[in-house]
């Protein structure tokens, strides 16, 4: 299986997401080391800043594949091979696949949206890029005769890929399966079947890997799961859940796991995004404990609270002090100072540095270490 | 299914999160309000200020049921029921459910862990609390042998339920389901069968949800996920997904979910929790949109790019003006403000107002709106 990154497209367009050209190819660039096939670059037909970063984007990589987004119109396939050239780019071109986007918001027929499509797909193999993927949007709301008929007439139009969007995040796993089985009987490979899909209902992760169970052969992903909404399938998300669960998925990547967090860490200082506190892989948290009952397995051995092991995902571990520690935390620092006490002693330190702590404040372990070494006048 | 938060327990350990016993008894009557069916109050034996808080909301609540937590010795039991009493009391027993947490947290063996446990559920019916339930932790990690002498020795002792707890978030959706379905083979009804799900991979709503199909009838969550690591299973995510496809899943819950986020809205402010940029129902910008190739659907019609009606779950629909916005939100002000522009006109409207925004900047629709009244002269 293959993964194609949408950070720069996808995750860009939503709102305070938006970069600079050259922020793009610095990101690109990052994504293409970590082991990424395909970058999407943005729509270049929307504004002569995203032609500008298609056009150096495609310069400056060497090893990925890069995409950009065209609606089915012969002009924006026209911007985006002026910008970007035909090798190693893939034209990715939207079709509408469903009634409610037909009716609502294309204003045409099932008719005029096969047309469009097959014609704008033999324009873009005309000029010769190196791929043609059709973008099937809201296609798990879409009719089966609707998407057959997309499906089937591109590929006889000279398509190379497909990807079924659930544009609105609307899908459950067992219908996601359902329906990229189906999609896979119209687009056999070699076709690359590709699945794009959104977090609305908290699913996005559970129905990607659903699709490539059920026959899907590239995943759309963004960094920290940026994106429309609620955003979109996480990056990390996917690699980590592939490093530890693979064999039992019958699936593979060879993403540098462990360069993921730079690169997260790189983009969010790029759109200006908090850490957050509790997140699969890239939260604040999502390696710290501060609870007393966890601490005290965690001291023993890591393994006990933690299945991910940090390192493979670019994180640290973290034990942070906080009310709800336990005595352990405080034994363990008092033991690595060499401190002899006495109970009423460490009774009095417990109740300073532990249980009277106001509210949500915590501080690494390695403060109080420092704390304690002062207090009681011993070397750190 | 019922429904068992635990926001002012796993969710308020989790660093950065603690909260007074007042803050806590404000957030268990909203959480009352909603429907929640039973609230965890936190953790009595850990600190006098647990045991108040569990005091407090034992007086307060009128329908709910309330859980305390519990580690497998008499005297955390002893605390919480001194502290809390026994009506509508569910004393929740922690039960070490893997031999990694034997070995290496807990450095005590099998038998002696379904000693402790049964004695300690013993213990607890002689005080004659409402219910007994045992946690297993690290359930997921577990071997079966030791999770069924656990549980049947445990239900024969008296406990009422048994919540399967997949403490390092290690678990996918059909291995989850597997163990549930097991599990249920050992506590068959009236048992309740709780799952408690850590979103370490991103799976704990699938992981959740794939529990009560295999036979759960329980389900913890936490507002907004917050917990330990990468948090838990969110309440919101349940509701929602319940709402729209609990046909589809044979599940059913009658969660007020357009209150819950007022109540996130207090947990917020609580813990001091940034918004999230983009996440499940609770995101800053779930409902928001700023790409005009979206803005275009939704200004025709909503459901285009929305499956979750926001109304649903307390949010509102909110349009984004930014960089990626097109030209379709322009015409939509200024045909709302009837503004009667020529091409050129409006051309440099544009570009004054969306195309050469810088970086990620954004506003809502009516700011722009406003601003283009001003500039034409014209009444809001």
């Amino acid at each position: 299986m293959s993964i194609f990154d949408t950070t720069l497209r996808d995750g860009e367009q939503a709102p305070g997401n938006a970069m600079t050209p050259e922020q793009k190819v610095e990101l690109a660039l990052r994504l293409e080391a970590l082991g990424v096939d395909t970058i999407e670059t943005g729509f270049p037909a929307s504004s002569p800043l995203e032609a500008e970063a298609a056009r150096l984007i495609s310069k400056r990589l060497t090893t990925a594949r890069f995409t950009t987004f065209c609606r089915a119109v012969k002009e924006d396939v026209a911007v985006a091979v002026d910008a970007a050239g035909t090798d190693r780019h893939e034209v990715q071109i939207l079709a509408t696949a469903s009634d409610l986007h037909l009716t609502h918001k294309r204003r045409i027929s099932r008719a005029e949206a096969v047309h469009e499509i097959t014609e704008t797909v033999r324009f873009a193999r005309s000029l010769g890029v190196e791929s043609v993927s059709i973008g099937l949007e809201d296609a798990t709301r879409g009719a089966p005769e609707l998407l057959r008929a997309l499906i089937t007439s591109s590929l006889d139009s000279g398509a190379n890929a497909v990807v079924v969007a659930d544009t609105s995040g609307c899908s459950t796993p067992q219908e996601f399966g359902d329906l990229i089985s189906t999609v896979r009987g119209w687009a056999p490979p070699p076709v690359r079947l590709a699945v794009h899909c959104h977090d609305d209902l908290g699913l996005s992760l559970a129905n990607s890997i659903a699709g490539l169970q059920a026959g899907a052969d590239e995943v759309q992903t963004t960094l920290g799961g940026i994106g429309e909404r609620a955003g979109n399938t996480a990056l990390e998300q996917v690699v980590a859940l592939l490093r530890y669960k693979g064999d039992q998925l019958g699936l593979y990547t060879d993403i540098d796991s462990a360069a993921m967090y730079e690169v997260y860490t790189l983009l969010r200082g790029v759109i200006g995004l908090d850490e957050v506190r509790n997140q699969p892989i890239f939260g604040q948290y999502a390696f710290g404990t501060a609870a007393g009952i966890h601490q005290h397995g965690v001291l023993r051995n890591p393994a006990t609270y933690e299945f991910v092991e940090p390192a493979h995902v670019g994180r640290e571990r973290s034990l942070i002090v906080a009310r709800h520690s336990g005595r352990s935390v405080l034994h363990h620092l008092l033991g690595q100072l060499g401190a002899e006490l006495t109970p009423e002693q460490t009774d009095t330190l417990y109740r300073r540095h532990i249980l009277e702590r106001p509210g949500g404040d915590c501080e690494d372990i390695s403060v109080l270490r420092a704390r304690l070494a002062e207090d009681l006048g011993l070397p750190r």
